[in-house]
């Protein structure tokens, strides 16, 4: 896999997705509800959110694809959440899972750890949330073949290197990290995409959104193409949309025009490095 | 009832909303309730969302009309929707139902069957909702006595013709069915409303926020007067916002405005063909 | 403390809470969550939302601040809402109470009432919901030894200036009352404030985002100070975002921007009168 095939296969992917507006539900907090749901939509991909346990499992059987975030949990979720990624995993879908807050909760951490048994294809969330969930499920960090490396307190992206390595591991799909740089992984190559804008992190759902945006692309292409293509049109849309905006509110609506806007074309151009570990 | 009494029953409608900021409470999804809200108060109504059981029949005597969309599911709705469309029926409130993903859910398809009961003055939905709401009351297409057309894949609205004009004459109320040409009847009366725009299916929550004004019309006129200035104020500020959006984001920020800034003349001014059947 | 106090301890709160990036999780409506997250943000705190009740007590713990908005009910606040206002009112963390549609159901109005044993340290309402909260903790007018006064229905604020005073008294924080002209209390002062905007009414979620931010600011400063920082933030940004706006959309748009941009000089510079009781 060269930086060049990969470079082709976002492109299919993005275009892919334009052509035919393939469906992933979702499982996901109501803070960003409607930002994940907008950002699907913005991307070409269609968009459908439950709580209940058999509407889960029967979206998990009638989508494309599936996200499932833990941002706001509700008592059902305890029934629901597993029922779900059992769903999945036998029905072979891919999914993204946002292990949002991890940590905070007992029905939270529960509902996390179940998920070992039952992975997603694609793992995304920040530094700290990718450490907590290699801890949670109890991956050294030796899984990677890495080691560990100093932790670089201005790119704490790097500190979760190796947890991404050792979970991409173990589930077979892929890790993305956010960050000031992002990094995505599928546990044989390392891919990091700049761009973005510190508006991001001054609005609310910017990483649910992308999580959201992951699982669109995830219905079209490998989980590690899926995600890198959902990075490369974030930092894309992120970089225009800051440059159109006043502040976190006129951002907001420039980013999702931008992802409306965003082509292809741009989005395979958009770079990355690549390594091979 | 001609074209001309029509057109100035939606503009007394529309005018008296904006003179009496009559309330339309809500049960409706977290996914789109801000933007339910937003429109609402965009019209010239006032919006209050609720979920309890208790709260739900409160809301539904306060309320000068009601609002229940079943787009997400919460557990409690087994026992709070039903109560509430018990009060709205006895105190003779209109109400407006979507039912939003009918079939994906064992809950979800019972509680819009024991509508039945107790049906709606407003059902609003696409086509294949409307006629799976058809489908499920055991109206058959007969009932409608204009007999069974051909499907046009350009246009499913019609092939839900027969279905609404069938459930329109069931409930005695009216029923609208959204798509490239909405459609409006009250089982004697066809409207067909034209405009809008190919964002608001790119944006999530247009036929959600459109079933709660329809809501906050009803508080002022017959079901299909209310249903129609509803179709026809979402397809003049749908068309208005398209002019100068770049995306959706822009487009939806541009729409509340122009629903906003939309005038009684020229809501009751947006052309429609009317037919009797 | 005179005016000129305020002042400078307004304009301490605002960059320190840009400074320092505080967060103060919630417990609020699904209807205007995200503009709460947002309008936290865009001041310079950090946002979190919860429903559960062990993560209610460990945001609790963990945030410098808390927001319990009781907008939307959910069952599960029966038993989320105690406990985390008692592990607040343990461990001393300043929390903001926002009594949205006191009165309507028996659960609201039961935890409302449980709150008298655990005040807020500053409630948010406007002058309906605050008469209403001293009516239900049992708090006479007189106890504000100021007496009653006409009720002036182009002012309700100063309607409810009594009742906010005597439950400032009672609580040992301070009372903010939303109208034309905003009310803040302690009990021994009274501070007025102007601005804003129509469209603050035109939108949904002004309030609830506004008792959000006063939380962030509550981290920094007394009740007092952080209600009078957050009433003058909004009424600021209100008043320029007003001047932008084509429409409640586009209002909503800009009002983020300004909330975002306003400098700790502009909020503390922002007009008020002062009074001793």
């Amino acid at each position: 896999m060269t930086k060049e095939d990969i470079q082709k296969e976002i492109h299919r992917t993005a275009a892919m997705v334009k052509e035919k507006n393939p469906m992933a539900p979702s499982i996901t907090n109501t803070v960003t509800i409607n930002f994940v749901a907008n950002a699907q939509l913005a991307v070409g991909g269609a968009a459908a959110m439950v709580y209940l346990p058999d509407e889960g499992e029967n979206m998990a059987r009638l989508g494309d694809a599936f996200y499932i975030n833990v941002g706001t949990m509700f008592p059902v979720y305890a029934e629901t959440l597993p029922r779900t990624a059992k769903v999945l995993h036998e029905e072979k879908k891919p999914w993204v899972l946002d292990p949002v807050a991890i940590g905070i909760g007992a029905l939270r951490d529960n509902l996390l750890f179940q998920f070992r048994a039952f992975p997603p294809s694609i793992l995304r969330g920040n530094a700290s949330e990718i450490l907590a969930v290699a801890k949670l499920w109890g991956l050294s960090q030796e899984n990677a073949g890495t080691g560990v490396r100093g932790v670089d307190s201005t790119d704490a992206v790097e500190a979760a290197r190796d947890a991404a390595i050792g979970i991409a591991r173990y589930t077979g799909g892929a890790v993305a990290v956010s960050g000031p740089t992002d990094l995505v992984t599928d546990g044989q190559f390392l891919a990091y995409s700049k761009g973005g804008s510190h508006f991001l992190s001054k609005i609310t759902g910017a990483g649910c959104s992308l999580g959201g945006v992951m699982a669109i692309y995830a219905t079209q292409s490998t989980a590690f193409c899926a995600a890198l293509t959902g990075v490369a049109a974030y930092n894309l849309a992120g970089k225009r949309a800051e440059e159109k905006a006043d502040g976190p509110g006129s951002f907001q609506t420039h980013f999702l025009d931008e992802l409306y806007l965003a082509t292809p074309e741009e989005i395979a151009g958009h770079p990355f490095d690549l390594e091979r570990i």
